[in-house]
């Protein structure tokens, strides 16, 4: 199971607090760290001392140009964030996750994708709903801004009690994953939906790029919430193509 | 209940790693911090920028030449151990230790000592002896040494659950409902919705009725596991609406 749990670090920009990240995984039994347009070098002394024994989770982290490239393989994107936003998303704590973990990472091909954000800023909102859900640390209100390596540290702990229960004889516990008749789409898939759904939207004239009024965010949400079946997927862009020819409104090739 | 919990540091020797402890209890909601014999400064640049804001637990701290002195008027003492010693002793896992915790806090006077040791050695069996019990938060079995502030990080963050589970309905109780900004729809809702697109459907000749090949019931199972809202059912439908107006499809009124 932990080996399907990928760590995915967002513009992160402090060589020290990706060593802090690579102590706590390896502390935890983690070993899959993914860094998107990282702001420092990944390979510093500041990093490699904090990574304090684990900085080969550094050096054979991947480097990725944007998050759609880091989850693209991913079944399951759950990012971290400090509060809700004006959409509200599927929110978890940290144990709800962590409860949900065994049977999301059960078939072969599911990855896990747990995405933390920039140490001043966090995740933006167009991040935030690439994710399936969101899961925040509950914090002090006056004081919740966690250190990074802190972060993970308590969402690869969880993981790691997850795993520790499952294996103490609950591994033949009933599956709960939604939907076992076919394989979950990968991220990648989901996003070439969400793009193909924006450009027939446009098409028809039901959506202005220029006044998005959040359709598009609720779209992804409905749609994020449901974990499509990559059958599914399939049949809904199968839709889109037919109304493209329907209403005669496919873009020339480039 | 938190405020009834101390964290006890015996001979740290990095300023770092007590700013980070202090900010990791701040993020908690833990503020009493004692310190045992520091080999360091207690204040300087380092444990400042650590703490992030949480410096005031610093300047604040107690410091005590003795363990016995620093747990002195402790109702619990509990060390943190990374393996269990020659001597046996009550051994709890994080949660365990949190499950006690309601309980332990409940009298006026109690006070309970969360004790860690030294960054290289950790507790003595001495001090180790002077706990009720010890706490050993599970980790890989080959890279078992945490970080100091990221170990208090996880006691501190199941003090909190404990804490929060104790007081259902916390104002700041992380919201675990998946969408509360709008009404389900209804079932009738539902229902002229799957009326709609089916219509629309075979107007853009993506479906035949003749040959339906299970696509409604498959359409049906995946909207309906999205639980969608009465709003997202409006977009939805406007969606089709705007589908059968650009396709010239809408049937003459009946």
């Amino acid at each position: 199971m932990l080996e399907r749990i990928r760590i995915v670090l967002i513009g992160t920009s402090h060589p020290g607090n990706i060593g802090g990240v690579a102590r706590a995984m390896h502390n935890m039994g983690l070993a899959d760290l993914a860094l998107v347009a990282p702001r420092c070098e990944v390979i510093t002394q500041d990093s490699i001392s904090r990574a304090s024994g684990a900085d080969h989770l550094l050096h054979q982290a991947s480097v990725h140009a944007s998050l759609e490239e880091a989850v693209a393989d991913c079944t399951l994107a759950v990012g971290a964030s400090a509060r809700s936003r004006t959409l509200p998303w599927p929110m978890l704590s940290p144990r709800e996750l962590a409860d949900r973990l065994p049977a999301e990472c059960q078939a072969a091909e599911s990855r896990v994708a747990l995405v933390f954000g920039r140490e001043d800023s966090g995740l933006t909102n167009a991040e935030l709903q690439r994710c399936h859900a969101h899961v925040h640390i509950p914090t002090n209100a006056d004081f919740s801004s966690l250190n990074l390596a802190a972060a993970v540290q308590v969402l690869a702990y969880e993981c790691r009690m997850a795993w520790l229960s499952q294996s103490d004889g609950q591994a033949d516990a009933p599956p709960t994953v939604p939907n076992d008749d076919d394989d979950l789409a990968t991220h990648a898939e989901l996003e070439r939906y969400f793009e193909h759904l924006e450009r027939t939207l446009i098409g028809i004239d039901f959506h202005d790029p220029d006044q998005p009024r959040q359709l598009m965010a609720r779209l992804r949400r409905l749609y994020l919430r449901a974990r499509p079946e990559r059958m599914e997927m399939n049949i809904l862009r199968g839709i889109l193509s037919a109304t493209e020819k329907a209403a005669n409104t496919k873009p020339p090739k480039p």
